[in-house]
């Protein structure tokens, strides 16, 4: 008897709840729970599986996941709601005794903001109650992290240069569309950019550092430093890395569109006053634009994402890259979502079962690196994420 | 005793409070009235005439509106709110039996479509009952025609060819800003081009049509073709004209900032449902973007407003071009706001003032061009917006 809830309906959710229902010797028993019932069932219908229940619940209120994990009684959540809703729904877990896993780290909902120690905060609590909290088992930060376990463990006997690249070469055909929440996508790109190197954290101007990077069966891409949460937690758990860095790829157009969105005031996330109604422009703007959920008909094109490391392994320096490519055509026929929902929700998926199978079973609160990755990497090989390794090649980094 | 209402309180309807109180010998009592008072009598305060009354009205309501007309008693209103209400405003004056002018022809607020035919199908009404309308006295509509009326008059037996170039040269230092009603200058812009030749409108895509044009004490600056109003109007009027065409100036930053406006969707007037609220996206990006009323106190430079004429005088082809350059900082000192809404303005006090001087004065429904413009032509020179001529010159187009 293996229950897993899944909070959240959207893109994610919908991959995730696709892949928990592929494997039903692990999940015998699934129920997604979302603001919007109609959602879930919808999710439910797709895959055509009416054994899945659904539940509306509010992912901001404590008191009805606690009231909804009593009643279903789930042995692990899969949050794959908004970031915002971290903290409520660990509160919710550490008061019915339900093991925990997400793929985006806490962020208030009025600073943009994304770091873990809001969560990492939560380890005692977990650990006195005999419960485990996964953190960040998305695509990155998740199997970012887990490509690094892997490496560490088997190529190198010390990293010491980590560059995460994520390159969407995908195209939807649309003026202007975010990949995912474009509130939190948005949130993330405007930020100062950020990296580590020499045991100190480096700000930059938000997408100050770019340069072209070539990525694998897509060709060269313009590719942006950005801060990203995973590198917060690798640094600690790989002490001999002197610099981590993340790269992520953005079309010329993609960035003009994105500055003005700025300029004109509809990235913000101060409320403003609209005829009585206090409206944050951003959450405005996010219901304006194409929902992501709904990019993946016509999405062509391929995402790749890998760890490109330099290191010692044996006295001699060596480099590796291991990376995953993903169609967005082939994870829109399996689940109806696009690439960039596909990469992060098969990863949430794989992370449950790595705890229903006692693998990454441990009470606190971790992150994925923490963990063995050698079953997790054989899982994405099965389950429509492999990977593929370089050895010794030119990182360009 | 010449009682004048003034309806609007936003950047124009500034300006035209300041004009019409420098002229105590025409405008004997002033009322301003606008949905929300605390505007009127913040341009009260700012003349300091506490002589100047003011009122709250809603201008969508023909009933509320003839409560004030029957209260107040004006000769005129000078309506200044927005376009969509130029119909209600009409109707509560025939009801009051009160005179009537705009700057701004109606349009209806669900579709972006700029014509006189619903203000023209008032003409007999109007004339029944003895009260005058004047139409689109600001700048461009407005000055436009009253110069052309004044070259067909002096220099001109046969006008063939207009086209009025309006340029804003001015930097507000703003990374986005539209100069007057945000939703009103997008409609404008992202409707499709249109202009008059050989008898027949000739419709382009939006800003199909561009080229540099060289304006006075400016220089060159890229000129788009636009439809606008007033072109219906003159070339009904003087039926020589051959063809008829408005151009504006727009900066490459700004026409990036509108496509990208529309294409994330918030140039739209559909509305959407906002957490079940039906907004509409134009009017939310309002809201947002910053007001140009408050653009004034750092904006430099000038406009050049003008109209490039050629045509036969006594047998001969001649090319005449007469326009008036603008000061957006002189505009500023003087009133508050800064030079967009200055221009049009002054023309909508001259208007009033030359009807209420009985010179402009004819039952009916008419455009400014079918009143002599030889007295307006003077009272621009007094007041604040003096013009310029050259004979004979490159007219570039």
């Amino acid at each position: 008897m293996s229950k897993v809830l899944i909070i959240g309906a959207g893109g994610v959710g919908t991959v995730v709840a696709h892949k928990v229902a592929q494997h039903p010797e692990v999940f015998t028993e699934i129920m997604i729970a979302s603001r919007t019932q109609s959602k879930c069932d919808a999710i439910v219908k797709a895959i055509g599986n009416p054994a899945i229940k659904t539940a509306k619940v509010d992912a901001d209120n404590v008191d009805e996941l606690v009231a909804l994990f009593n009643s279903f009684k789930p042995e692990i959540v899969i949050n794959v709601a908004l970031p915002y809703q971290d903290l409520t729904i660990m509160e919710a877990c550490l008061k019915s005794g339900v093991n925990y896993l997400d793929t985006a780290n806490y962020e208030p909902k009025d600073v943009a903001h994304f770091e873990y120690s809001w969560q990492w905060a939560y380890k005692k609590r977990f650990e006195d109650a005999g419960l485990t909290a996964i953190l960040g088992c998305g695509f990155d930060p998740g199997v970012s992290g887990v490509y690094t376990a892997y490496a560490a463990k088997h190529h190198f006997d010390e990293i010491q240069y980590l560059d995460i690249v994520d390159c969407n070469a995908g195209n939807h055909h649309k003026a202007f569309a975010t990949n995912f929440n474009p509130e939190i996508n948005i949130r993330e790109i405007t930020q100062n950019g950020r990296y580590y190197e020499n045991g100190q954290w480096v700000t930059t101007r938000p997408l100050e550092f770019h340069k072209p990077l070539t990525y694998p069966n897509i060709g060269p891409r313009d590719s942006y430093l950005l801060y990203h949460e995973e590198l917060e937690s690798l640094v600690k758990n790989f002490p001999t890395i002197k610099r981590a860095r993340f790269w992520m790829t953005f079309g010329q157009e993609y960035l003009t569109h994105l500055r003005v969105i700025q300029d004109i005031g509809m990235a913000s996330i101060e409320p403003i006053n609209y005829n009585g109604m206090e409206i944050v422009p951003l959450q405005f703007l996010k219901a304006v634009l194409p929902n992501p959920q709904d990019l993946g008909e016509n999405y062509e094109g391929e995402t790749s994402i890998g760890c490109r490391i330099r290191g010692i392994k044996d006295g001699k320096e060596r480099t590796y890259y291991v990376y995953n490519n993903c169609s967005h055509q082939a994870a829109y026929k399996e689940t109806g979502m696009q690439g960039v929902s596909y990469t992060t929700g098969v990863p949430a998926m794989i992370g449950a079962m790595m705890f229903l199978k006692g693998l990454w079973k441990r009470p606190g609160v971790w992150n994925v690196e923490e963990f063995d990755p050698d079953p997790f990497m054989e899982e994405l090989n099965k389950n429509g994420l492999p990977w593929h390794e370089v050895f010794d090649g030119d990182l360009e980094l």
